[in-house]
């Protein structure tokens, strides 16, 4: 159980959302004499860290000998501004208690080393899920040196996507909708085949809130050629990478309009994995279709399982969520599921067993 | 919302339970200036019904201008014993109130007619889910001719229901197995596919309370012969019912076994409804597989869905839950699903639209 101090910590933390994209979330707060004196967060990415948020709010004699709770471990690395841990210990903080260590490979303990060897009293959490929580993709992303990958599917109760193959079928209810796009904000990259495309041409957007960084859009494709004309390579913004296994005349031409980037290569689960860590993007949600998101059960790269499940049958000769003729998989294991209602929608969230 | 005192009759009819086999389940509770003086109900398939079970528990003379809480319309019929509308009008109750009128053709309002026409005052409560939940499956097959048809799954989280075809998964936890026993034990009839049969050789019992009238086993076939090592067809003291698309040599060797019928005949999802109905077998659970499930969603013919799905993923070419190449079907809509923690699955119940 976190102190109340560190619990107010996490509230800040949570503040920053979104908008600190590649950056965590992390959240600060400055006890003296058993009160709060001051709080803050990392509002968003570029933007002061939670402890300069924190420090900035009170006197510099205020801050002599009170004791900071910060959620995440102070950076260590000199970049363009000095780093958290020597502005922390300069201000004479008399003792941190620090939420985790930082997994960044930048970090990784050398602020915690910085404050003890300049007289900062320190205390590092053991692990708990609130804090974990906060940055469960950041964490992951450095601690494995790939995203974090969510596989998500609008399902009937018999686990079918659409009625008629190649035909796009509504499933899910208006809630479900609204609360997927609120799951896709929380990712740095979506994913979807070249099936998926074509039948439903989607836009992959987040509509119900302005975001700062969108998920940039990724999809699989034989070659471009399917994507002229599909939604997602219209100048809106928001980035788009066709990722194509054989090179087209349509290549150079898509390639050329705002936003929208052709790599030809060898895709598979792993090398689009590869790809999105080479590119800093810590988590991936993987929308379909059926294939795709076989494709990622097979080679084992699911941290994390979110259906919506309709309740309705599609019976007989529909496409199941997950399915491909050819891939038999080792079964993967989650931990029980969350449940929640979502209209008259099921929602279903798991975590795979051993990730948390 | 019911009465204080029609809420006691149905906890009074809750108690028969399974035992009532082909009778409803009903409460009654006697009362008189403002006080209970009696309850009862209807303890087992042959004995008293609970009208007669309650009044038998108090003096004639206090039986005279009390009133009557009973969940179902009192019978009407003259049969081996007298009916319950004489007995309760002979007694001198002065008023009924009714839970529900009783869809059986041989009832139907005739109790309350003749109540009524013996100067007993009748009330009839309007329809209401305590009163039809405690016949369910009874209310369901004497107002549509057909029994009440229940799709049972156990399925991960795809929708997968063995993650090599033809080989057996064990698939939901201890938990979930103790549920669909429990479940199994509300039928009159379970059902199941050939595949299921050869795959699985189950026992199709409900091993965890004992009962009186256990549901009878019905097993789908092209011919009997498969079953002759099967346990369905062991001397367990269940009847099994071996429904053969085509005669075999098979057929008078086991047909002579204690407990195995066989029967040659077109099977279909209507057929075997129709021969439930013959049986008088309220109440049908198909447990699979995937095939004989995909037939009774193509036929219309589910009035609900209750799954148990285990947080796992088989992905790939897997079995689906439901499914058949040849179908094409309408899809089958349910009102928003009852949703239960069963150990480490999540148990799913659902009512086609309409059918409440």
């Amino acid at each position: 159980m976190l102190s109340a101090y560190m619990q107010l910590a996490v509230q800040q933390a949570l503040r920053g959302g979104p908008a600190t994209y590649q950056n965590p979330q992390v959240g600060a707060v400055l006890v003296k004499d058993h009160r709060v004196i001051s709080q803050g967060y990392h509002h968003q990415f570029g933007g002061d860290h939670a402890e300069v948020d924190c420090l900035k709010r009170v006197s510099p004699a205020e801050v002599r000998c009170a004791t900071l709770y910060v959620t995440l471990e102070p950076c260590s690395h000199f970049g363009k501004t000095p780093p958290c841990c020597r502005r922390v210990a300069t201000a004479g903080v008399k003792r941190v208690v620090i939420g985790q260590l930082d997994p960044h490979p930048i970090v990784a303990g050398r602020g915690r080393d910085y404050l003890k060897a300049h007289g900062v009293a320190v205390r590092v959490l053991d692990p708990s899920i609130a804090i974990e929580d906060l940055n469960r993709h950041y964490n992951w992303f450095y601690r494995h040196q790939r995203p974090w990958i969510t596989l998500k599917t609008a399902q009937t109760l018999d686990g079918k996507i659409n009625a008629v193959n190649g035909e796009r079928s509504l499933i899910s209810g208006s809630a479900s909708y609204a609360d997927s796009q609120r799951l896709r904000a929380q990712f740095h990259a979506i994913l979807i085949g070249e099936r998926t495309l074509v039948t439903d041409d989607p836009q992959l957007t987040v509509r119900l809130q302005a975001l700062r960084y969108p998920p940039v859009r990724l999809v699989l494709l034989n070659t471009s050629t399917v994507a002229v004309n599909k939604r997602v390579t219209k100048a809106d913004g928001v980035a788009t990478w066709l990722l194509c296994r054989r090179p087209a005349d349509t290549d150079a031409p898509l390639d050329q309009r705002p936003n929208v980037h052709v790599v030809v290569g060898d895709w598979t689960p792993a090398t689009v994995a590869a790809f999105c860590q080479r590119h800093g993007w810590q988590s991936l949600l993987v929308e379909g279709g059926s294939h795709v998101q076989a494709h990622f059960v097979q080679a084992g790269l699911v941290e994390e399982w979110c259906s919506y499940l309709s309740p309705q049958l599609f019976g007989g000769g529909s496409l199941p969520a997950v399915h491909d003729d050819q891939l038999k998989s080792a079964p993967v294991q989650f931990d029980r599921p969350t449940v929640r209602v979502s209209g008259q929608d099921i929602r279903l969230q798991a975590y795979r067993t051993g990730v948390l």
